[in-house]
């Protein structure tokens, strides 16, 4: 039983923390703050909450929360995790970061991305990447893991296979992908406003959303070489789910069956990735609420394209579900405790 | 005045042209007919009808539509049409036909498509391709007019300009298209059903939609070789609109002002195609319920990149109101009239 | 040809008043305005705008709207209203206010529903209250038209031909009503964020709503003494309509034949009343982008209760439509004029 | 460790308890039954299911769940359940039934309201209606558990203590419900059809939905007298939930205050009723994937009617979640074991 602690936990991926870690069999949950000045009721946020529970989301308290915790996951805006993180590291805890602060190692990147200075850079080499189906061994042993942004989750999972085979051109990857609401967070905006998003369907930041360097700079350990990404994100009138339509080039002599092989090769012992038969295709209702990536590829001898096609629930694999499977992994829990 | 009749009233592409007929100054509705056996009032089909208008579908018959109209538009199922465009056809009457059987002129491609042999191929080559920003004076003078797909408009005006003008590489297509789903017609189907739909999203069809010969066809019209497309399209969880994103590559030396400036020229005098300025990419709010295609553009010249952006309502722009405009056109109307 | 302007017309209703008014063949557009400090450009509110018509949204000047114009729409918040109704009036222009200003009579009721004082109380007496199935004559010769609010609409003609003719007990009348989201207007807050809405549908301002004052002061001019209401509002997620449930007891010795038949004679000539046949009850869709108000009617000999459901378009016959209907009875026009 | 079985298992109940048998620590999964006529992999229904779990629905057989289980569930459409209870009823198993038919003790009133002979009446008065918060100690004993319908649960829960506690007119009664369409089941209608649901809202079956007597018996029973109920169902554009809002008169000299005790009081030991406090009232979103009833209640000593708001997610505590609530009971175990 280990002490784990949610800061920032009113957001929509602190709330479906809290929801994983209540059932966590091998977890007690020891603080959960909000950046509120005054406690907050988890039944407002937490539905499912039994009654009576008296759980409260409590004002930060940094020494607070590094003296009772052993695992603390930062749910926080991008930018406001960092020093944070910093904090908890010294104090020799586990950190596992939902925000993006630590996902790009090259700071300078990060700097232009995200608009912000980078206070804590030293801290980036300790960082792992928190993908499982990559990082395994590397996130057994991590002090602070960088939880995957959503999008990035759907894109990665669905080329890792292609690219460490060797098997498409690099230089012909377009990815298409579309995302519930609540990927843009609680907070208030035209954007968000029902109106503007029921009966409505939009593409935005076509070319520029700030997962595009996280996205490259793991294509590239995949790759072995630079990747570059053609990205552009749309918004569903939907409130939970991604699904990414990505678009490759094969190279040349490589047959569609040796392509489809090397999708089940690789996910056929993850717990959380399925891939599924030839003629079919997921949907997002078919990982919402679950902790799955699902995977269709498209692939034919005549012709040199091959069209995957990734869903996640971008609250769960795509960020709040994953961060557990990554304290799974480096607590030495069973992957899927929670998760199933 | 003429006199206008609709084959076919009471699906959903049949409900729009009554609603654009029944205000458009230059004509009069002859006739309204369904396949069912019993007339039908229209007031349970068209909400906006004036009280007591006392409209009804009737009961089909060949010979009253054909002694009573001079221009008639047939809203059937593919394969049903073909008959009755030959009927009315010889009768000589204006034809505008809303089904794909006179849309893809090698009668063999439509019978592999389709999946049901063409008895009307002699009547192909008459046929025009009812999209006026590319075929505007054959329409002015074509008897049979075969209306695009609703995906097919949404491809076709978005790549026109860039294929005529030779900017762009034409191995290179993807085009991931969005549907509402109206596209898929009154019928009822577990695809249809709220529970698949609402909260969903899923790609169908991947790579062999029966739109795709129509495209190819035409885009090899306006690029003067063959075109081949590589085309998804997926089903969003609303009632009206399509939003394509496609992704093409510049051809070397091609400036993305040069790009921009073919989309604005080639659409300037189009009452129906708006482009947006550089940055702005259209929503399917933007044109639902309305006749436009609005497209933005997003090119660089650091990327070979070009990113087109296409909106329509698929069945405004996408049948109905096309299928109106192209009788304008043909009636000597202004184009615009009853669209606007 | 009259000169019409539209004091607000960057919300929901000012947009909708714009569209009908720019298809209206009896006037034109003097001035459109917004409390912006800039102009707006009116593209982005209304798509369905011809190309290149280079109409905007100025910033407000008293002066020149009113030297510009014989009749102005208010689509202005409630209490920012007053003042320039009364400025208008003063200038002898025909004011058709959208707010709920000058819809309360006594202005003690208005300064407890609105918690705002009433500055033009001098003008409550010459307001007319804008519901022309109950009031056209007096609309006729109307300087300033209190145009209802969309609650109130629905109810109101629910309930007008029950209390005229004394059928029903007035002390039992219950409203269940449940609304789309754009009832709220524009602007941010929780309750419109796409998330809180989706899949969800909840009670608001239970027995409290603003609403009511106004609905329960015209059903006391129906019957001819006070009658309480009780009414809960719903949030639908939808974006447009209002469908109110009523619940009244029918008095001793009244059948249900009377009930129905007073309905019909009401509305017989009514042209934006429809009254359904026995056992047909309207839904949102049937009305959703027209000025129709439906009612259906449950009725029995062998129940006391009777059960009418009364539908709109919170937008049209709730608000901008209305309006339009107001301003078509005040000039002289046909009453149905740019509204079929 | 007790043997479970699930008859009917492909419908929307049916899959939901399958999800909660899944995780239930205290029931092994003997059968899952369809009626189609091929084997059904449980994967396309319950997108959680781990990777490989291998489990299908089986083609029916009385004779193999009659001897494997100790408990089956059916989730079979009215009419066709009565039957197989019997013959599980006779083989000494614990028969949960989700339909109607065993819900309404007099066989005569259930063949009015469904149209169909009772073929199994002598087994009506051994089954207990499951509706815990009312008769658990029967159910503790029960062969056979009629288990509630969904507005029923979400109608009783808002008028029990009311009417137990004799606080309310029982002549006044309306009860307005609201459900998402999941209440419809999987079969095919136009009234499911995506494009009829979305952005629309409608009663249906007025006043004569069939799960009046099932209420109506049991108020009978709360009070002490019959209770007339005046009922109205409409379709929400959403899947899952059912809110219900009553209006109901208190009598004389009843205080709102004692009104709220009386719910507090009776819920207070309730797992799974909440009461809000005064002035809050519940949203769908509130018990949505939950087995909570959350109820609102609006009194006021100025006035004599009171508003009680009742959400439930229909699927859950309107189905199966009470289902194994019921079990629970049944079987002795912590009542809210695989609920919370």
């Amino acid at each position: 039983m280990i002490q784990v602690s949610v800061v920032g936990a009113s957001g929509y991926t602190g709330v479906e923390l809290i929801k994983i870690l209540l059932k966590h069999p091998q977890v007690n949950i020891a603080s959960l703050t909000t950046r509120s000045q005054e406690p907050v009721s988890l039944e407002k946020l937490v539905p499912s909450l039994p009654k009576h529970s008296g759980l409260r989301l409590e004002t930060f308290s940094l020494r607070k929360v590094a003296s009772n915790s052993d695992v603390i996951f930062l749910a926080l805006p991008h930018t406001q995790a960092m020093d944070l993180a910093h904090d908890f590291y010294r104090a020799g805890k586990i950190v596992i970061d939902l925000s993006a602060d630590f996902r790009i190692q090259r700071h300078k990147l990060y700097e232009v991305w995200y608009g912000h200075k980078h206070t804590r850079k030293e801290l980036l080499e300790d960082a792992v990447y928190g993908l499982p189906e990559a990082y395994r061994e590397q996130i057994k042993k991590a002090q602070l893991v960088a939880n995957p942004g959503c999008y990035a989750t759907s894109l990665l999972l669905a080329l890792q296979p292609a690219l460490e085979q060797k098997l498409i051109e690099i230089d012909s990857i377009v990815a298409d992908s579309k995302s519930g609401v609540s990927g843009a967070g609680r907070k208030l905006s035209d954007a968000t406003h029902f109106c503007n998003v029921d009966e409505n369907f939009s593409a935005y930041k076509v070319n520029q959303h700030q997962h595009i360097p996280e996205v490259e700079a793991n294509l590239e350990k995949f790759a072995g070489k630079p990747v570059p990404l053609t990205f552009v994100p749309h918004l569903l009138p939907l409130e939970r789910g991604i699904l990414s339509t990505l678009y490759v080039n094969k190279k040349k002599g490589v047959t569609a069956g040796r392509v489809r092989q090397a999708y089940l090769e690789a996910f056929q012992n993850e717990p959380f990735v399925r891939v599924r038969p030839e003629g079919e295709f997921p949907a997002i209702k078919d990982v919402a609420y679950t902790n799955f990536c699902d995977l269709g590829i498209w692939t034919s001898d005549r012709s040199n394209w091959v069209i995957i096609i990734s869903v996640i629930d971008n609250l769960l694999k795509g960020a709040s579900g994953q961060a557990v499977q990554n304290m799974n992994i480096r607590c030495g829990f069973d992957e899927t405790e929670g998760l199933l």
